[in-house]
């Protein structure tokens, strides 16, 4: 079994050290970590994968009750994890299938540590397909003058169902900021463009429009902020002079896809960490 | 020896049809051959590479001769060419040495077919490597009070030199509306961003600052516009939280050098062709 | 309402000029096209996109009896096909369900041009998922003493839903040189590695051992040698010194599946020909 | 002003604690670090950088002084460096210059923190490079019978320098197992393949020959195997079917100049670490 201590703090001297012996004392045995301070922002970000002798499991809230010390000393954001928990997302869809069939996909073969709560749509179209992979399908149809009940029903859905993530797939609805600010740190979208080109609507034909030779496709953080939340991965595709803007959306759902699922990964595997505007990723 | 025809018209209906029956005729193999019909402008281009039977060198004045009925019946912009004749182009350089080496090296070795007229520079920094690759050095400096006449040089040497191509290597000064004018078409620039993003002054720390996880280049034809040029080529470079503004810069140079390269590649082996506010690109 | 018409056969002069004459006389409106000559097999490759004038349907029947006699004069092996047209597919899976999902979820959205006529494995894991997309499915268990009855009922199956092609979507049974000589130039298979490196089984942990920077995957014909058909596409991933076989088996996934799709989109768009050991693609 | 510490030994518990701790008390701050253990040779790797209290330099002999301590505790490899300490390189070069040129720019603009020692060479196409730079250049040739003296000049040249790596920029020659066990882990060669496919004589000739649609460069340390040493880094490119093996030739000289410059900034930055048969690059 392996577990996951990650932690971000004001940085100073003296912060692995603590960590490390730590873990040290208690036979933990470091398989992976990585640390990085960002002189921009003076925070310090620290992500330790480790093992334990004999590869015995540990007392998990034991540890985590011990660790608080250390913790409180420099005020550190901080999670500690094994690998057989799952990280609870719940997903928000509209029409489109693809980023939803390639998570759905991920879930059900073990490739995304996750556990998937339920979806949530403004349409129906994708009713199915959750059936098909036996998870709860809801209904949050949205008209401009409901937009705010239909956003207390999201909340409400993330809170009921103990969520630790909402993923928006593909979700082409704008989130209030009174809702992205509940969530800060805690939704993913997946914007088909590589940001900051080409934000807002149609960006594939933006593309085309200005004869772009790659096309991308980002996921980041959801922030108050449309298509400027921290980016946590990117991803481009080379195109041609010869694709319509039809073309070049189909090609784009690839990367939107693959993306997006990267991103998630990191996510549930503790990888990324705000950083201000930005992300630090330990890949 | 290859030859290669090169030409753009309003689209109809027999344009493949009339140039292919001109090489068939004078028995001009088809080695390779590419057309597009762009239904948003409704132009149509054409790129077709021959060789003649048993290799015997063509009269390439009479077939030019020749070709200008089919060209005229259909408004052609047009060239024929043998894979011989060199694109002579002029460079400018400000300060930075990295794209200039890159060209000039694949000059010295027969990888970019051209031949380097000259390179003019507002500095001098880079004087001592054009003798070194034996290219005639232009020092041009320019202040504000004289970029008119400055650029006044610049044009002289373009036209002295006979030139076809204008590359600008990394050159510091933004040329005026008069001078891009002058030069549609036949002035490549290299922008250390991947447009449209980060568009004008210090672009990677732009990208620093909005957190990207991909860093690019882009070559592009100069327009009155700044950086709103026709792009011929892009290419980006996965980068981490970990690099520092000026880390960026020196990844950067790396695909700067490369996409400039290709591009001018591109552009002497007349694979591309301005198409409206975009560029088409056989490759 | 697009046409493809694509073409191979001996090189030599004057081909392109009697298509496209054919073309130019029934008002043939090309908006995309491409050749290529092979020096080292010395065959000639065409691919044509075209239009009608005012867009009405022409007589596909008619056209194929007229085109007959041009495509005799050269001996042609070629296809002339409406975008309407949906190529057949057969596939065979076996318990991996990554690369069907995409196939099926880019059928399901039109995103690939097809009709999945049936699915066959020699398990039962992916049933569910055929229904769903209300596919049949065909149980094809086998031994090393069934193995030429099982590869007969392949056969069968494919004649009897009249596939045009065969797509071996993680299949982990070798077909037998009987079986792919009958499927020759219509039988594509996704090996996962980028070959021709780590041939055969378990390429992922080969690639662990080799100490790889990227993994690779490659979609390619089938033939009678193992992992040596013709490649039609191949894709890489960087990857790093921390991630285990398991961990590249699961990387690997995302290219796999966008490899495999794009080649299939490649062959039923008429865009692969092939060429001695390799394959010609106008991309 | 940064330092580097480095090191690899035997895995087990307590190592990053015992570094930490070390760094903690002298006021060490670490901006960047990471660590592996690989579970399949049971060797655990760590590079940290770190800066000092305001930045006041340290006295780098007293602290290696101290470090011998903790490193003979775990019997460490390990490497204590400033970022002033430029690494002193030998090159070796045949005829072709695109990677010695990139190397020497980069050496020149201060992107590559190295000291180019000298330039060896078989043959005097480079010398005149050499001169630009101002490196010194020794002339090298070499016949069957004279390649065990070649080879030692080779590696004198590499002592009276006191080289710390020895650079094969595209040298055509295969170093004997005499020299290249003394080089271990301090020779890195550009071969213009993506190994292991391609090993050998004429890379970008085998394949063509099989058609790939990808071609790479590897750059890996020198082993008695040729071919078969560790790998540091890999690239690839797209290539199309119409490209003669020449032109992949030309193709690939732009990857194969990337490669090998990166590679060489990835091991005089302490980033790669020799782990059997593989490399472990923190990046």
């Amino acid at each position: 079994m392996r577990y996951t201590l990650s932690l971000s703090c004001a940085d100073r001297v003296g912060i692995v050290a603590k960590v490390a012996n730590f873990l040290a004392e208690r036979d933990g045995f470091i398989v992976e970590s990585a640390q990085y301070g960002d002189p921009s922002t003076s925070r310090f970000f620290m992500r330790t994968v480790f093992t334990t002798k004999d590869d015995h499991p540990l007392d998990l809230k034991a540890w985590k009750e011990a660790f608080k010390e250390t913790a409180g000393l420099f005020e550190m954001d901080w999670k500690l994890k094994s690998n057989l928990e799952k990280t609870k997302i719940l997903i928000l869809v509209s029409k489109a299938s693809h980023c939803l069939n390639t998570l759905l996909n991920q879930y059900a073969t073990g490739t995304l540590n996750v556990d998937v709560a339920a979806v949530g749509s403004n349409h129906l179209d994708l009713e199915d397909m959750c059936k098909f992979y036996k998870i709860p399908f809801h209904y949050l149809p949205i008209t401009q003058a409901t937009k705010p009940l239909q956003e207390s029903k999201i909340f409400e859905l993330f809170q009921s169902y103990d969520a630790d993530l909402l993923v928006l797939a593909r979700y082409m609805q704008i989130l209030s900021p009174e809702l992205t600010q509940k969530l800060q740190g805690k939704a993913i979208n997946i914007h088909h463009s590589f940001l900051p080109s080409f934000k807002g609507a149609k960006p594939y034909h933006q593309a085309y429009e200005r004869g772009v030779k790659l096309i991308g496709a980002t996921a980041h953080y959801v922030s108050d902020d449309l298509d400027e939340g921290p980016i946590i991965e990117q991803e481009v595709l080379r195109v041609d002079h010869n694709e319509t803007p039809e073309e070049l959306v189909a090609s784009g759902r690839d990367i939107e896809s693959v993306v997006l699922a990267r991103a998630v990964k990191y996510h549930v595997e503790d990888r990324v960490f705000l950083d201000g505007r930005k992300t630090v990723v330990f890949k």
